[in-house]
């Protein structure tokens, strides 16, 4: 397939970064993040997580947090939960919400995660159906955690992953919704390219009219070239972090790398001459920001490498194609 | 075209990793590093630089370290000279010897790096090629710094770097020697993946039997994707260092990050099931005396998010195909 024309980002740094962070990040400057990503053209910004401040004390100001960030227009507000009680704080607030049911493809990585077997999990999507259906919220999305291997279980073969979405696919269908998008996660940075390729071709054969989401980590380095073997595929939505910011707190590995770096990805597309709508050097400027907020170096690289604007104002393709 | 059976990595860490190193490196420590390198399987090791000490201190034991290491068999060591005077060094030890021809595509670059331009470092070849005639030492090879993009000159067209392969191999010719390897460096970190696509393409048209040999750096975070990218177009050879050591002190740049990690490469080949006869377990203890010697962390992904070993005992690749 050829490179898609424009790819969808979805910015989920602060979620993700602050959830895992070390260091206690004090609400203004989560606002204060959040609405510096608001002038970067990102049109999806992952802001919170609604999860037990038991469990994870970064979130605890979680509506706080959301009722203090600029809301600008054009960009959606996403958050994360693990419970119908977490979903039902989400409500409360003017953010998007997706109607998606979310398993992860290990079972060992899912017992950590969420307690629970994947079994158990999607033996009780029927709830959150239903939960999503009294909200009005059309349920269209399914989420594979661990797609592509796991530091616990190791292989996850594609087969497996292809009958677990089969599974919940029949559950929307009995409860009369339609699966129209699958993100899938490489929550511990398991892919490579070719395997990449592969997992994109199973899916597309099953459900060819379903839009895939990428999720993707940069935990062994392959995360960019598995980006590049997505996009030759023409995939056009992809999740990131800025500065890479993220990783997962149950994943085994520390201080290993964390998603992709959003400001690595969009100078990709950039270059090759795919439309993000973002612009890189107010990208720059959230990388900054982050790497003060929370007090290290982040691990995306064109933060360092620096911009080629001021010493070629037009990018690869614009250059090449003339 | 299908992805090689097998690649073949240049380790360029000790040579490229010293040169950059803002520490004194023990002269001990050095032998040590490549006597570590020396049990990974790797082919190939770029050693030292025959460069004058007052330029680049940090090699003015290069003719002590290439004395003291251990010559393993099966291992080619590899120096790097910039003028006749370290050729001769060179050919002071047991060390392999290229006959290439070195220049950079940016004139600017090449301004910075050699005191000379373009032109003035092609027409000096015909010395180089008496100098390389008279050792007995085939010259067969031309390597193209800035191939990509260059930090002070911005875009570098690809007619004109075929244009300047072509002015060197009629040199090559018109003295009774033939271009048989062609080894594009992206010094400063400029390609992308659909840039080193179209660069084989044009390069493979002209010399459709010549041997391509990619130097990638890492420095905006497009390295592995670009590796992927010649992956993909049968590209065999690559230059790479342990941790993602190097970059380019005359690269403007400051803290960028270096050459792509040969751990990362050998970690992607494996998965996708490419042989670099190369053991991963030893490449992390390099990493880990690298990051010692070097007194900082390395970017390079892999030694921070884990070998797969333990829990999957087989490759991606072994798994997928069983």
């Amino acid at each position: 397939m050829a490179l898609p024309k424009k790819v969808t980002i979805y910015e989920v740094g602060p979620r993700e970064g602050i959830q895992i962070a070390s260091n206690p990040i004090k609400t203004e400057d989560k606002v204060a993040f959040i609405n510096t990503i608001n002038e970067t053209g990102i049109s999806s910004i992952e802001t919170v997580s609604f999860v037990s401040p038991k469990w994870v004390p970064s979130m605890a100001d979680a509506d706080e947090v959301l009722a203090k960030i600029e809301k600008k227009s054009g960009v959606e507000y996403r958050t994360v939960y693990l419970n119908i009680k977490g979903l039902e704080r989400a409500l409360n607030h003017q953010v998007t919400i997706d109607g998606v049911l979310i398993f992860s493809a290990s079972n060992t990585f899912s017992q950590r995660n969420n307690n629970k077997s994947t079994e158990e999990i999607i033996a009780f999507m029927p709830n959150w159906i239903s939960a999503y259906q009294e909200a009005g919220i059309p349920v269209d999305q399914v989420a594979v955690m661990a797609t592509f291997g796991c530091n616990f279980e190791g292989h996850i073969p594609l087969e497996r992953v292809v009958q677990l979405i089969e599974k919940v696919d029949h559950l929307l269908n009995e409860n009369g919704e339609q699966l129209k998008k699958i993100k899938l996660a490489d929550t511990m940075g398991w892919a490579n390219p070719e395997q990449m390729k592969r997992t994109i071709f199973a899916i597309r054969n099953k459900w060819p009219d379903a839009e895939i989401i990428l999720h993707l980590h940069d935990t062994r380095g392959l995360g960019m070239a598995n980006a590049y073997s997505a996009l030759q595929e023409g995939v056009s939505h992809f999740e990131s972090a800025i500065g890479g910011l993220g990783g997962c707190p149950f994943a085994k590995v520390k201080g290993a790398p964390g998603n992709i770096s959003t400001e690595d990805l969009v100078f990709m597309c950039d270059e090759m001459g795919i439309e993000t709508g973002v612009d890189l050097a107010k990208l720059l400027e959230c990388v900054k920001l982050a790497e003060g907020i929370f007090g290290h170096d982040l691990p995306g690289h064109l933060h360092r490498g620096g911009l080629f604007r001021e010493i070629r104002p037009k990018t690869w393709a614009e250059m090449a194609n003339h």
